[in-house]
Order: C-alpha cells, then structure tokens, then sequence
C-alpha cells in the first residue's frame, strides 16, 4: 500500500487534552456480549481462512486482469456463503498494465544476470532491450542535481536505501525515487531507469510498484534491482564502467474491467448508516498477495462475520469494501469515493486493513471533539488485547483515505510494520507468511470496534460543543 | 570471534587421560608464531575479500562455462597477486549442461506462475512445455511403491521435506529424492519430475542441483519447486485435479573445457610433502556462489596467505586447489584424484572448506592411530577459537573424499550449517549473506592447523604400532 502523507483539510487538526472527555460508559449487556464475540475471535479462523483460500484458490491478482475478476467472483460466492445479507460488485473501468518480460543482465565487465522487476507503468524497451552504460546515484537529489551530459544515453540507477521502521514510514520516502526516477532519467536524456528495490529485504527478491503517479505514468522504461544485485552494480561500478542490457516489454491496454466487492449486514434500526471496513482485493502479479492484502481482507470479513453470526443484528449496516485496483493508484477507492458521495455524510466510520499480517499494537481514531469519549471507550476495550490508544490523527488506509479528506470519522488500526517490507511487493508475499494467531488478534480489534459504534448510536462527528450531549 | 587474545603455549598442559596419546608437544617458538599468526588471522580480511571479488567480479560460475573458464583467469591473476610460488591450472573436459529456459505455470484450477527452477541434467521438455495434470507423492517411497498406471501421462510431484540440521546431515535424505525422481517417474510411464526444492528455506527461492548420478542424469525434465509454491500445490491439490504447463529448455554439450586452478607454497625440507586445502571455484548458475564455495575458497587462500607471509616457508609444501565443476559431479575432484594419484602416498592431509560461511563449532580428524597424539595437540590449538574436538572419522569435503579414500590423512573442520540450506543452490547466495568476521574464525582455524603440521615432521598415517615415535 502506498503511504499517504498530505493535509487532511477537512477535518479539525489536532484534539485538545483528551482528559476532558471520560470514556462513554459501555452498558454491562454490550460489555458482556463484546467479551464472549473476543473469545470467538480467538476461537475461529475465518479471517485466516479466507486469505489462504483468497491466495491457494485465485493466487496473484493484478489489477484488470482476467485473475482479479476472478477474484471478485471467488469473494462473491464466499461472501454469500458466509450469510452476508447483500453481496454486490461495483464496476468501473481502469487503464491497464503488465508486464511481459522484463530482464536484465551485466554485459561487461562481468556477464551475469541480474534480478529485477519492471515498475508498474513502465514502458517497453526496444525489442532485444537497451545496451547501456550505467550512471549510479546515491539518491534521487543527486539524480536531479545531475548535469544532463552525464547522463545522456546512459541508464539511471538510483540506489537510495528504505529505512526499517515499526509505522511504515520510511516507505514514502523510499518510494519518491520509484515515482520520480524515469521521469528525471528521461528528461536528462537518459534511456531508463533502475532503482534499487523500495523495500527492506536483504534477499533476492525485487519489489514492485507504480513508478508514477497521473501522468507521470509511462515516462520510460523503469525497473527495480533487488538489493544484493544493487549491491553487486554498485560494487562493480566502484570498479569501472559497467554496461548491461535492459529487456522490459509490457502490454497495455486503454480500460479494462475493475471493480469494489460488498458485502453488507444490514441494520435494523438505522440501516441508512453506514460503518465501511475495508481492504483491497488486487495484488500485485509477482506473488498471490497474501499480506498485501488478502490478510486485510481476511481480518475485515472475519469481524464482520463474528457480527454477523449474533442473535441480532446491529442497528446500524456494516458494509464491508473489498476494493479494487488499489495497487496501480487507489482507483477502486476512488470510485468509491466518487459513487457514494452523496452517501458520505452517512458514514459513521471508515477503518481499512492494509499494512499486512501482523499484531496491532495502537488504535487511532479521527473523531470530532466531542466525540472524545467514544475514542476512549473503544480504545479501553481494545487494551486487553495489547493495543495502546493512540492520537486523534488517524488518516484511514489508502483507499478510504479519500472519505476521510471528506470529513467520514476514521479508525487506525495500526499493526506492526517492521517486517512488512520485507516482503510487500515482492515475489515473496505467500500465505507461509501468515500467522493465524496475528490474524486473529486482528479481527478481534476490528470485531471490538465495530461491534461497539454498530449497535449504538454514537455521533462519531460530534464537535467539540456537543461534548454533552454524546453519552449513551 | 573477532578478539582472541590467547597462548597456546600452556595448552599441553590441559591435555585430559582419556585417550593412549598425549598432546604432542608444540616448541615455544612455534606456538609463539602460532599466536601471532591468530592474532593475524583476525586482523587481515584476504579471505573476505577473495570471495567478495571472486563473487563480483566473475559472478556466477557454471561448470564448463565461459565464466568458468573466467573464474580461473580471475583466480590464477589473484593467486599470483598474492605471492603464491606457483600457479597453474590443471584443466579437464566435462559434459556441459545449461538451462536456457525453465518456467512453470498453473493451468487449472487458478491461472498462476510457479517460481521453479531446472535441475541439473534435466532434458528438455518439447517446446512450449508438457502440458498434463499432477500426481502428488509425500515421499520418494511412496512414488517408488506407486502403481504405473496412476502415474501415466502425469507430471509427477514429489513434497517430501528436509530436515534442518546443524551437520547438514538433513541435506543427503533429502537429495534422494531429487537423484531418483526424474528415472522413476519416467519409468513408471510419467512425463516428467518436479520436487519441492531441497533446503531449509522458507522463501520463494527454489534450489537448483544435479537431478542424478551417472547413467541417471538425463532420465527426463525435472525441476524443484520453491518450498511456497509446493506447498500451493498441495493446496490446489487437496481441492482437486490440478493441471500444469512444464516448460524446460536446456542446452548441452558432449564436452567442456574446466580445470583445477593450484597454487602452492614451496616446502624448503620436503617440498615433495603435500599438504592439501581445497575448496571449489564452480558454483550453481542462479546465484554468484558466496557460500558456495566462494567463502570455501576466501578461507584456504586466507590461511595459506597468512603462511606465505611468514618470514620462514614452511618445511613441506601447501598446495590450495580450487577444484573446477564440483557442482555437477565433482568432477574436479576426480580429475585430481586421477591425475595425483602416483603422488597420493606423499599427500600429509587434506582439508577442504565447502559449507558455506558460517563459523566452525568442531575439529574432526581422520588420522593413523598412532598420530592421535597430533590430532590432540591441533585440537587443542583451535579450542581458543570456539572449536571443540571431534571424533577421528572425517571424511573430507565433498572433492576429497576420494583422497581419503586412497588413504589421505582427513582434517575436517567442521562449519554450523543450521542456516546454509537457506541459502545453497538458490538464487539468494550472494555475498551479502557472508559475515567478514566468521570468515576470520574459519581462515584462523584452517591457518592453526596448516601451521601446526607444514612446519613439523608429523606422520598423520602412523599406524597404532608407532605410537611410541610419534612426538616430534
């Protein structure tokens, strides 16, 4: 998933002392049933199971493929056997990308193969590839900082390092030089670009992703080495001039068939309202995408299913959003966004899972002022099972991010990421990464959340001025 | 081990009455320079750099390929470096075998590559590859005990697992089924062999070798599946038929150039000693072949460096042999065997580093019974290092053990191998997983006891009879 870091200008920026609010009181029946749907969160496996069958029984899921149509298929019917009381697709219509072959290899000094992965959105080389010299920079702002003569008709290598974080957030950083690397390359005259992988493996393994954003798409040939064959260039380069040969053909083509799975349980008192849990259906082609993001959408369907299966039914719907073609720019949250504006002003909350397989450990929330207390309630709940409250800063996941710029209450559920980007977007991310007990941690903390604000009749938006008027 | 500070010179004294021969003494002057030369060990980075250049500048290198053959240019030019007296290459023909193509993909039920990689010998499968369902066997025994007419027309898939070990004694069960797999398949009426990669690895690296022995090697295509992608299989398979596109082209050659590359230090008393450290110079094509045996290699020329640059040369000759084509039959091994063998009876030991990069935990010796007394006094001499005695049963690295055979003193000193199955025959042994300061530990292990025996008169073939005439 791509980290976001922008301004939430829609929503009030930072809360006051949150002492001034005590934690709404939850009364002792919800208490008591929210206690018994935890024990059955560490009872059950549907979560895990559904991001075993999701990556065993489609696999890899690449945005407007035959393969994520599939997919959407595959979660159809599973989401109907599950008892969902409304299963839907929401269509739309993306530009498509993939890749065909994409190799490179060292021609002198020394002849060998190196491990690479074309970027999302680069452009074919000639047939046969590019033979080129390489020009190596230790980071994007010396690539920018290049005189043009030193890099015209050479292939760019950009070979900045990702720094290990628990938040993810050395991901954005890394992730400027995938985005901006062709462009620069090509507008110095360069013939193509290489990165080192975004990412924090030390194996083999190459990562993956857009190399652009909007327009930026398609700026030239881009691919990104695996660390020890990044390592191995600059080594040779150290020595002298190193040529290779870049092969990357893609296939492209104008629209292809994209689409949002949902699921829904339907209130009864106030089915107009709506709390959206979401995930993303697509994957990246290199691997079946089990922790970007099949564990999401396990963890999503497997609190919703907990809900589901109580003697009543919450009051308000919960809509579960398994959404489309997030990887090749958020489009299915997009879409999402652009279809239910209207709808925006009933969503209670938004909260995705899409920062893989591992234990929560922090709950944030992004509620109005007065709404404080409810913060606290949920974050009380979820302490018990190791989960610290976190600020009111949330900024929701990459594709519900938009409903949160629009003023929709947010919930982060923020797991642990140290791990995460060392197999994120690599060939890699297989379901033996899983841990069905992280899982079940994880819909535990979904299940606590949305349980308490689904049958209650929390105002989440509340501003600061009703602070009085938000107990139960 | 970075930091030993030790004398060698009380270590007789700790000598325990357990076995009929004591330590056999080692002159204060010698055990001096002994410590010296430890403290040397951990302060120079030869063997580090060996296999950090070898695996840079070379690469990869195949049996009886180009990079082969530039892999023994590269090494003669750096043994000549060095200062070694005498530098040659001992060259033989092999039988060449390349993969060119090898990929595999699901056909049905779920559209997906699989990550596979050919094994060694494998034939070629027609073009555009076998297209046929699977049969899955949880052991080598269980194909073997398979009725031919369930295995007819069926690619066979063997998912037996190996055991991770610290002696590596996990790796010869489990290679059975990679040497017998292909001819029993064939045999029985299938179309062709795919294991689940030998190695300990839980990533998507499949693990590349030699599919047999001899007559066997050729039987038919066959190829290892990286442990994620059996285990999908398997998962596929429990729901149902699977079908599968093989598709593996291979290029061969009756006959290749490759070649031992020897360097020695001259012995100024009994030139005609020899004593023998291998390692081998090939690797697998997937990888540049740090750990194997690019670190093998760094280790011995490390320690014969160390000897070199003694202001005295030693009594008896040191001989490092970088055997060519170990990889795929041990080739060079035999070469040596054959070529040497008039002048076996004056080889003292052999000792050869070909387990990777880890540290040594044990020294294991295969001498006469009257030089226990020797075997006792360099054990002693690598306890400071971390290195605890072994039994009297080495039977040498995989290029020397037809030395022992012909009745060639053994030293084995023994590496953790806990981690190197991870790692060996896949794409991921490259150099970055290679520890410059383990390297230390080896190269000061195999310097103690080169030391300890190039500058003495010991007899490591003394029959029990002469116990008596065994101290110096």
């Amino acid at each position: 998933m791509p980290h976001l870091r922008f301004a939430l200008s829609g929503l009030v920026l930072f809360a006051l002392p949150v002492q001034a609010q005590d934690a709404t009181p939850i009364p002792d029946s919800m208490a008591s049933t929210l206690d018994t749907l935890l024990e059955k969160a560490f009872e059950t496996d549907t979560g895990y199971q559904f991001v075993e069958d999701l990556t065993t029984e489609v696999g890899p899921r690449l945005a407007g493929s035959e393969a994520e149509a599939r997919a959407r298929d595959w979660a159809v019917a599973e989401l109907e056997d599950l008892g969902f009381d409304t299963v839907r697709v929401e269509g739309f219509e993306i530009p498509y990308w993939s890749r065909l072959t994409d190799k490179a290899s060292i021609l002198s000094p020394a002849p060998q193969n190196l491990v690479i992965t074309a970027l999302g959105g680069s452009t074919s080389t000639p047939e046969g590839g590019i033979e080129a010299e390489i020009i190596r920079f230790e980071s994007l702002a010396e690539l920018q900082a290049a005189n043009p003569a030193m890099v015209e008709g050479k292939i760019v290598f950009i070979d900045e390092k990702m720094t290990r974080t628990q938040d993810g957030s050395g991901y954005g950083m890394a992730v400027r030089k995938r985005r901006a690397c062709a462009g620069e390359a090509i507008e110095k005259g360069g013939l193509a670009c290489l990165i080192r992988s975004v990412g924090t493996q030390t194996s083999r393994f190459p990562h993956t992703g857009m190399m652009a954003r909007g327009e930026a798409v398609g700026a030239g040939p881009a691919a990104a080495l695996s660390p020890p064959d990044a390592d191995q260039l600059s080594r040779l380069l150290e020595r002298g001039p190193v040529t290779i040969n870049l092969d990357i053909q893609v296939k492209t083509k104008e629209t292809a068939p994209s689409g949002n799975v949902i699921a829904e349980i339907t209130g009864s008192e106030k089915p107009e309202d709506i709390i959206l849990l979401g995930c993303h259906l697509d994957s990246w082609d290199l691997a079946t995408g089990a922790i970007d993001d099949g564990a999401g959408c396990g963890i999503v369907v497997g609190a919703a299913k907990l809900i589901k299966d109580l003697p009543e039914p919450p009051k308000r719907t919960i809509r579960v959003v398994l959404y489309g073609s997030e990887e090749v720019g958020l489009l299915g949250g997009r879409a999402y966004a652009r279809e239910h504006a209207e709808e925006l002003p009933n969503h209670i909350f938004a909260a995705e899972s899409d920062f893989g397989a591992d234990t929560i450990w922090q709950l944030d929330t992004n509620f109005g002022k007065g709404a404080m207390g409810h913060a606290k309630a949920i974050q009380q709940a979820v302490e018990p099972l190791g989960v610290a409250p976190g600020p009111n800063d949330a900024r929701g996941g990459p594709d519900i991010f938009m409903l949160g710029m629009s003023g929709v209450p947010m919930i982060g559920a923020r797991q642990n990421g140290w791990d995460y980007f060392d197999l994120h977007h690599t060939p890699d991310d297989t379901i033996d990464k899983v841990d069905p007990e992280k899982i079940q941690q994880n819909v535990a903390v979904y299940t606590a959340f949305t349980y308490l604000v689904a049958y209650s009749d929390w105002d989440l938006r509340a501003p600061a001025s009703t602070t009085e008027m938000t107990g139960e």
